[in-house]
């Protein structure tokens, strides 16, 4: 079995106005000098699979499909 | 300005019904042998400070305070 995680970001230039909501937050908090903030998300995938290639492939299919929308999402695995 | 990235995820035995949706999507999309999906989240900071265990405690105390819920959620720092 392989462990993967998918990290999915918002691509530059796209407007993140959950992050903008964290940062403005943050401040009224007492938390200065933070900077941008932008929120993304995590997925931890099992794959029933030995062949490590071929689970990549298989996860970045699933990227491609559902776990991130790639107009505006960037995604990079990780095998732990 | 140091840049941090900050992933929370569900701590083990809390359930993560969105994990297993995202998982039953993942079959019906014909993917076969995926088995758990934990989902969580990153946030990508940006903070107006040079010394980085300084930053490193700031940041701490957000998740603490803001980011994560600590009762249900496991935060890692980790600096780029």
């Amino acid at each position: 079995m392989i462990k993967a995680r998918v990290t999915v970001t918002l691509k530059n230039g796209v407007l993140d106005p959950q992050g903008k909501a964290i940062k403005g937050a943050l401040s009224s908090l007492g938390f200065e000098g933070v900077g941008h903030v932008r929120q993304g998300k995590v997925f931890d995938l099992e794959i029933e699979e030995r062949d490590r290639s071929k689970a990549e492939a298989d996860i970045k299919a699933m990227c491609e499909k559902l776990l991130a929308n790639t107009v505006i999402e960037n995604y990079t695995i990780a095998f732990e």
